[in-house]
């Protein structure tokens, strides 16, 4: 590994996107949180991404939201890496979430763009933020929710010119095109695929050197991005094919916190599975669909042991 | 099946919405499109929808739109549903586009919505199409493309109260809640599933009657379909999940169509794999995902024999 | 006017932007429409801008479209310029409105961009377009109703590359920096303004040969016009200072064609003022309020005498 | 006045939505905010509106806004109302927002709607910010940069069933259309309008009580609001006439902010017209057509005298 690729080290491997632990009566719940971390540990994943889109970050008051990252880290002890979700309406108010993350020991941020369709004001928008915030910043490409699209030129210049910007998280469809442009341009930024996890081993073929994502069960792409990185490439197709239809299933869009919640419930991680409005619930159909496909690719939703 | 379902017993099955075919030079090639139908007549499914968003209508002349329903019906003879797709800036121009469908002889038209957000106009757009063309309308539900966001209730509402909306195409996601909204409000609507397959086996356990999408190998399609309407769900969940990696990978966005082209061309259907601008051409790491994904599954790209 | 600038000379003047006129029943009244066309005659416009947006083009048949264009190029006899609209979901659909339109024997078409975002496929569309109809082709740039953002250079680029490309209707707010910006980039090309002649003033101080938009008294826009390009640029600005709350008034979204109807109906050249669903009707605050705009700006509704 | 229509004796008049004036470095100026206060209260308006969009509440780090609230309130001293603009991803930060405005001593808030299209989720939102905040809240309807578009029926509801929800600022074009239908829904509501003044003396006619913009001349708006409501109409509409020229011209997308910093540098008020990116900055032309503007209706830019 060379020093230009040194982010591809700092950030490879399996790095969930998870849920903020809610108590049901709508309040932080620190000890499922924790448990959470705990799990997360346990099954040996690189990281841990909080207060992103389905931590549901924008719903909380700022008090609450430090005292997501404390807890994480409190628990986490340097047993893996800590990323914090960044977003606001503007620059100022970016930058205060970033420097929060650094002061209470984040080891970087992920940052969605302003909500602006503007190359010039979304270079200096996240040049400003990793320059000030002094943390690395993963950029978090997600049109979907953000509306914003960053174009594979702009993501280049930014990973070439601010020091900064390590790497990216990588969700604008069809997204295995934009993983090699973008590799193309900045081979030296660390790709983090995402999408629910439903194109990891096409994302790993091309470049990526990881996830953050949000699907419930980590264990399973931390197999996969294993033997794909040891060179075990068709074992790595063979596990992926294994749990396609539940990668499928799972992400579905405005499901997926509920589905992710019911899992981490049901596996005695979380006490709660309440999410805070708006949130679509999960109906009886859908848990029954989820439950009957985590079955049919021979999981389970037997409580851990921790 | 009562008469209250008579639309359920009409429009069931399998209906593949199929590219246009075009020789290297862009003209229509009506040799392609015959073999295309052949094909498709051999492995039994039950009706053929052209000229929707994957058959590029869009990009047609009015002659090339009249050329290709011809060929098709002419080659079909009645041995499977000929479903046409109407869509326009204006009433008048969709009444035009299903008239036309009507004289020629197709069975059905699958029509794009306006692209006016007012559930008013969009009722009215919806009855004068039904009522003066004379011809079976399904909505066609896919606002990705469409922009258009058609809620349960007015479709609900023109399933109730004008005779001539047999069926729905449903492609708003999450679309295994929608497909439950919507025949909650109207059960006797014949709702086919779309999105490439990737949810069929979900939507015919919600009561889909059917699929109308592009996936290139409709025969697996057929497959899951025959075991499900035949009670042998188990086995029907079994085959989904098998072809679930392929189904998931051919279902990117805005790379359908090369796909498709590429598929039907290869396997000796098409003579070419040309498509119009706009138009994302088949990169060769594409192709190469694409190719390794059929052979996982088990399926291949030699051609067929018809 | 040197060659480099002759489609200044060419589309130079006021060019409105008319309604289609329709009987009660909905039917096209070709009588309404030729007594508009001598209106206009009579005022001194330069030309008359035909199946627009505001002319309802899309609500049109094909066949309806046609009489359209023919009724209006027989009244119009030579006396002034016909400009037809052009939109289509795709280059072959707008390459056959703007043949027909050359072969019917109007003098240019303003066209719509196709409703994607990707400037290669819009140059493609343009220079298609422009090839294959043979006739002159003023781009009509107005994101607010086609969705479409034209930047300045892919304009210039069209204006610089493709010899049919003439001229631009120009309705990107804030449309007089724009003005600045496509001028700069590709001086020769004709600029039209638009919006409702709000800025009239001052896109002429821009550089704007003309107008082309749909305020129901061109005989204003044409007095503006007159005195400024004869250097009279105080008068002007007083002329356009005491319409201005008209300009104004009837410059709201979505209301503009009951406002036309109506006062074309009111003085006496349109027999009624329907509009094809869906459409605003006029009620009555709006239609008071109009009347009272007309009535302080010192124009009336009397009819018109021909 | 009956108990009824409290609210429209409280929240009656021209209540200017100012922007946050910086030095040239870029920070807060609390001397330049001091003196547009007292420019303010010096020409006889009723309230100051900070924070709103126009104010890049967006741009400013939470001391910031915190500073802007203080300085403001401060030294209006009583002298006039002072409504806080709200704007956040989430209820929990809205409320944080609201309860600081109230604890500060605010007389009201006006609260953008969540990036959100749910009503359900709407109507939760503006019910748990009116009731937890305690502080009076005018919703702010502004589509063209919230996205969100709040229906007649759903602000009604919210007149009438949340306490705290006690006026509207309308700005969802066509804006006359939408103020009757509003208050003919929930008549008790508090209406300002907004636009720029564009529309206010119709707004009034409708029943508009007063206006919350940031046109730079409010003594303007405040010469129209005293003659139409002391019911010298005629006179409202002679005196909104010679100011249209200059309404139009200062209300263009994207430039708004310019015009007004650059009003208020020119006239003395202001020290910088800086404003954080992304912001447009005034070019040379825009620059002289407003101050021609300013000129032909009579207007001018000498320093103000306080």
């Amino acid at each position: 590994m060379t020093e230009l690729y040194r982010h591809h080290e700092t950030y490879r491997g399996v790095h969930p996107i998870v849920p903020t632990a809610f108590r049901d009566d709508g309040s932080f719940d620190p000890d499922s949180q924790r448990r959470l971390v705990d799990y997360l540990v346990q099954i040996g994943v690189h990281g841990v991404a909080i207060l992103g889109f389905l931590g549901e970050a924008h719903k909380l008051a700022e008090h609450e939201r430090r005292q997501v990252i404390e807890t994480v880290l409190d628990q986490a002890a340097g047993r893996l890496k800590v990323l914090v979700g960044v977003r606001a309406l503007g620059t100022a108010g970016a930058i205060a979430q970033a420097k929060e993350a650094r002061e209470l020991g984040a080891d970087a941020v992920f940052a969605a763009p302003l909500p602006i369709q503007n190359d010039e004001a979304l270079y200096a928008y996240y040049r400003e933020l990793a320059q000030e915030s002094g943390i690395d910043v993963l950029i978090h490409d997600f049109p979907e929710n953000f509306t914003t699209i960053l174009s594979p030129q702009l993501i280049g210049r930014l990973a070439d010119e601010v020091p900064g910007i390590v790497g990216i998280k990588l969700e604008e469809p069809p997204v295995l095109l934009k993983t090699s442009q973008v590799l193309d341009l900045a081979p030296q930024l660390a790709v983090l695929g995402g999408l629910g996890g439903v194109y990891f081993l096409e994302e790993l073929q091309r470049g990526a050197v990881g996830i953050m994502t949000g699907f419930a069960y980590s264990e399973v792409l931390l197999e996969i991005w294993q033997l794909y990185t040891t060179g075990e490439h068709e074992a790595a197709a063979t596990v992926f094919d294994r749990y396609c239809p539940l990668l499928r299933y799972e992400f579905q869009p405005k499901l997926g916190l509920a589905f992710r919640k019911h899992v981490f419930m049901k596996r005695g991680i979380f006490e709660s599975d309440y999410s805070r409005t708006p949130a679509l619930k999960l109906d009886e159909r859908s848990r029954s669909e989820l439950e009957a496909t985590i079955g049919r690719v021979g999981l389970d939703l037997s409580p851990v042991v921790l």
